[in-house]
């Protein structure tokens, strides 16, 4: 047997990682909708010895000889095992940054934080978990700068890396100064319109069983596969899996007909991105998903942009009569519409429309990076959130609930995440701009509940290339364009002030 | 830090391992139960990934010292602790014995008898598979001869050493006469006896929802732990996970009011062993269960002795009533009891009752040693089958698939499993037997459907053990007496000669 070249051996190792991490997401998915509730405890031990297996393998010396090995020679190999082997390094290089004893420490203080996060929760009081949370906050500043060294990026970036490989805090702060400047002053144009036609209540029996059926029409449709996927009902709405065992959740509230099909279409996004990546790169890491914006995007394409058009109100109304057999004014076209896009200044992002929501974003993405400088102290959170939700969205929270204590995020230590919410919806704004300039006959289909033309363009244009280009180059591939708020901003002017 | 004793690192090697089993585990429920159809694929991947990652670590030269280190200085381990390394020591052993090339082999040639075995069902031609068992039997005859050499025990012996460690063919040959001199003379005064009042059908409707409602019950009140289990319908019964994560599945029948249950009361005999095993030592081979006859045992106290008893009839009858909302002449506790023991000579192992199994069990032992030593050729297996059906059981097989083409368990290469079937039906009377002599009050709680005595007992003198001890050991433990076919045939003759 001839020997295996240093690229090969590479193939091999990652494939074997592959193998794990697609064992990690049956275990999660698991533990969120199937184990049984005390069983939590074993779980931990299992997932704990497939994560440390795991950045065993990515940070061995061996599977450094062959990276370098196998770019000392990567004139012969082929563009995608170049960018095979560009995403090896990247993998390895965030593995291995961060020293084991520094990883050690943050998974037990941010498992502290957590904890305090939920107590803090529950007194409606910041100050419970304040001094946690400065020691997450200081840990984090240690690892963002190991990794910004390590990557040859600032501190900030190579958190952000993370999330979303190729983002740049440079590119984010000015794709949010062009939303800033024009999303106030839309946000109040929308409400003075708002004010003319207001939506009014929808009544009716929104059973779970009746939730399900409706989301399971609605997700054959646009094009989920049930053979190669499940949808479960479960505390929150998630997509877990690998693409050729995909499954999604969402969350059924029986006084809301329309957040458990939101929820899921949300997550049939992104599950139809992991589905459509390069099947023969599907064990590897240039197979994979381009990080979380364009997760994203994939996501608020479908639950936002798609999901909540005229065209797909139009195909989905008799789908509600027959599921829930209701009927009435509220049941009309227009009012749906008005109910899916009511615009409200609220102060919780989770709750937040469309338009509102980049306010929310930018807000965190301002205040993690002044947390990460220590510019601004931890105690002094709660002030400075709710001083700068009022500057962005006129809002000023209640409470500390209401504020800066309503993600879990920096609890967790996931700084650097928040932006690739607000980049997610400026990408597929992007994308769907570039969608309809080549697939003219969309919003017929729509209204038909045909979907085939738009994710057949998204599969070729976005799915298809895997994680071989960074986000930036992925757009600007995808469009013709750099990646820019003109789209987005274009997007949501037509709908809020020309009615769609 | 002070070094850690070669024991101690042994122990946390083995935790990772058990932490990898308990993930396998959740991978397989979850193929068997929750995975989408066409995902099998992808499961395979994952599941050799981790086994392969088990192997690797169980043959490592590190592990291999480890342990010579610690038999080096055994006599400083407590005897739970010395117990625990005679068993890392069998594992690693067993894993060891085959090298790797033999193993690819055997899973390769195994997965291609699998496949010729349904083709060879579907055709009921034995042909078919033949020329493919042939290979695994002498692949197998290879394997026992290295496991036998390394473990220095006959061929056979060393393939029984892997379902039910300690258990010799020296021991099976002689409980296997004791019962052929005594079973066939015994099934025919049964027969006769039956003649005299056979039992009459049951009907009504037996939904899925319906067996499962009453499972439900019934697992409650046999202690079965829904908040660290579970218990789902599958395509057949049986138990996976970990003592701390443990699920149950059946097969319902919608025209059978009895089977779902019974397999559910089966899988809950082993469920409860694994629950009961020693907490402390969990993740250690020593926490384990005692392998197949005992893990067998247990499912057959639950499911044959107890779950068919007039006992249990009573305290079952009212449920039947009240979930199959049933009633009539068949419904009496009499003609239940009858249904639930009737005899029948029949060619199908899985159809088979109490009385007439082991005849099926004590063939396949004869002809399994007769293939691995080469004395019974391959091709000639269905005559050989035929003909010791008919002198143990007067049964000749109509066809192949009611001979030997109804088991699947020799074309995976298990060999050396079936005695551990017939043991444990020995196994279960004889801790029994013990069990009643203790628990006098045992009758009546059961038909109040009180199983607390009969579980503690269990737990305390069988559960609480793990792996200890050798099987023949623990049963003397448990029972003052070593393990002998005298109270199974005791047990038999009272219940289908004496009437209960």
């Amino acid at each position: 047997m001839p020997a295996l070249t240093p690229y090969v051996q590479l193939e091999q190792e990652f494939r074997r990682l592959h193998a794990f991490r697609g064992a990690l997401a049956v275990l999660r998915w698991d533990a969120a909708v199937t184990m049984p509730r005390a069983s939590a405890d074993v779980r931990g031990d299992q997932l704990a010895a497939l994560e440390t297996e795991c950045h065993a393998l990515l940070s061995s010396p061996r599977l450094t000889r062959l990276i370098e090995r196998a770019e000392a020679s990567r004139q012969g190999l082929a563009d995608w095992q170049q960018a095979n082997l560009r995403e090896m390094r990247r993998e390895r290089d965030h593995a291995i940054a961060t020293p084991p004893s520094l990883v050690a420490r943050l998974a037990r203080e941010t498992a502290r934080a957590e904890a305090l996060w939920l107590d803090a929760r529950e007194r409606n009081d910041f100050s419970v978990l304040a001094p946690q949370l400065d020691e997450v906050v200081k840990l984090t500043r240690n690892r963002a700068a190991m990794l910004g060294q390590h990557l040859g990026l600032d501190p900030y970036d190579a958190l952000a890396d993370e999330f979303t490989p190729g983002l740049r805090s440079r590119e984010i702060t000015e794709l949010f100064a062009t939303l800033s400047r024009r999303l106030p002053t839309l946000v109040n144009e929308a409400l003075d319109r708002q004010l003319e036609g207001p939506a009014i209540t929808v009544e009716g029996r929104f059973t779970p069983a009746r939730q399900r059926a409706l989301c399971v029409e609605v997700m054959r449709a646009v094009g989920f596969p049930f053979d190669r996927g499940r949808f479960d009902e479960a505390g929150r709405a998630f997509t877990e899996g690998v693409p050729g065992d995909i499954r999604v959740t969402t969350r059924f509230d029986p006084r809301d007909p329309f957040s458990g099909l939101l929820g899921a279409l949300h997550e049939t996004g992104q599950a139809l991105y992991d589905l459509g990546l390069p099947k023969e790169w599907r064990d590897q890491p240039v197979g994979q998903d381009r990080g979380m914006a364009l997760e994203e995007s994939q996501s608020l394409l479908l639950e936002m942009i798609i999901g909540r058009s005229r065209e797909f109100v139009a195909y989905l109304r008799p789908l509600l009569l027959k599921h829930y057999g209701v009927d009435g004014p509220g049941w009309s076209e227009e009012n749906l519409y008005r109910r899916l896009n009511t615009v409200v200044r609220g102060p919780i992002r989770m709750d937040a429309d469309e338009l509102t929501y980049q306010a929310h974003i930018i807000v965190r993405y301002e205040l993690e990076q002044r947390l990460l400088s220590g510019e601004l102290p931890v105690r002094n959170l709660p002030e400075a959130w709710n001083e700068l939700m009022d500057r962005r969205l006129g809002i000023c929270p209640a409470s500390d609930n209401d504020g800066c204590l309503q993600d879990i995020h920096w609890a967790q230590g996931s700084f650097g995440y928040f932006p690739s919410y607000g980049i997610g919806a400026v990408v597929a704004a992007q994308l769907w701009e570039g969608l309809r300039e080549e697939q003219v006959g969309v919003s017929q289909e729509i209204i038909r509940g045909e979907f085939g033309s738009v994710i057949g363009w998204l599969r070729e244009n976005v799915h298809a290339l895997g994680a071989k280009m960074e986000v930036p180059d992925l757009v600007k591939h995808a469009t013709g364009k750099p990646l820019h708020a003109g789209p987005y901003l274009r997007y949501l002017e037509r709908k809020y002030l020309l009615d769609g």
